[in-house]
């Protein structure tokens, strides 16, 4: 079965604008919290990706907003994978409001590179531990 | 012929993270810019849009990210109309990097809703001059 | 005895710089998550005052940055009131760090307004609760 | 002569909150953009302190908030150099509206570090040029 992890996330002031409503491109940075809760749930940490001198970028992303969220409400932002390829994975996500429906969906598209160079590198290959519990979480272990 | 607006970008160093790089939400941000830029060239204002009570939230966003923008390089970000139909409008936008590639693109697509309870109204019908002015751009008048 | 609150504090991806560190200007958006829960150990919420047409702009903070916090590490900040005269309230705070040093402190002053014209409104006068629970918080009750 | 550089900001969306206007901590941002334009009118850029191994990380901030700045109108941050010893240097700024008034004011103090290990560097001994750079803009030289 897949997995997938449900992060809670209580509204800043500072994520509001001007229409009262959480601004759009925050809603990246709540995908980048449910990515690490994942990760984390998974054993790993960015950071010690980091210290073996390679970082992971997003390629692509994908947002569709049904509702805005507001200052006041707890959000949940879930988050599972999609699909990984040991080079790639997307990561799939949907923010929850308080009366549990879906505010905002959408996916990102990550490969890990050289900090130095930002030239790929195979997750398969160099960070084995993290290819084996992609491939559990996706329910394919 | 199709209008495009261009606007330069010089990076903010909040806008870096300890990638090294400029971080991805902030993308978004300078899509913000690049369309403001673009309705301003029309003649518009969002603010003038929300003194009569309309904003115009994001439905909808797509972001390809093909190499990042490191601090000290300015950028360009070019904004266009893909598709309007009265109702909604979708932007598209390429990010350009010093050497003349482009690094992002993406496109964003729009509604214009009452401020106060966020229902979607017509562009065509209460605001005709931004649907004029839209098909203009859109090379179609 | 004076009220203090420490919230704990997950450094955000999106939150750092190429300095490899927390991004200055996040310390006041930490001060404010450190703020609005002091207000709920209080038993109020800030958009509960906003519903009444009140908004607490900051007028006046000041931040001392001793040591940089980084990704991968948590925080705690902690919060409580340095003054209150039933019109302007003062916070404290400080930022800890995992080896419990402190990293960051500072305080920010802060009036009660009205949300259409900016109009100081007296806090003693207009929130009686919440000036009851200010001189409480400080010991003085 | 003091030197004072100025520098126009265009309010973005992204930057107001849900009180209508910019919210506090993108002041710092501003003043992060005077100061890189100050600095860049000596005739220095950050990126290239950073290729030589060194950041300059602030180590105090105050801010004055004397009234709110909205979406829709242009802002003028100005800079100068407060006081300057050597070692740390302390920059000031006002954010002045559209009608020519302080809208708010404050001051950053900054030293310079190695960007590996933070320990503080000598301006006047590792970045001679930036030394007597920063004495001619006080009119000490």
């Amino acid at each position: 079965m897949k997995k997938s992890v449900k992060t809670t996330i209580k509204v800043r002031y500072q994520e509001t604008d001007q229409m009262g409503v959480v601004y759009h491109a925050n809603y990246l940075v709540w995908f980048e919290i449910g990515r690490t809760a994942f990760i984390e749930e998974l054993g790993f940490k960015y950071h010690e990706m980091e210290q073996q001198g390679a970082v992971s970028p997003v390629v692509d992303a994908n947002i569709s907003f049904h509702h805005p969220i507001r200052y006041g409400e707890d959000a949940v932002v879930e988050t599972w994978i999609n699909t990984y390829d040991g080079l790639r994975v997307e990561y799939g996500y949907q923010i929850i409001d308080l009366n549990g429906e879906v505010a905002v969906s959408g996916n990102t598209k990550h490969v890990v590179v050289k900090k130095d160079n930002f030239r790929p590198v195979s997750i398969r290959r160099v960070f084995p531990e993290w290819h084996e519990a992609y491939l559990k979480a996706m329910g394919e272990k």
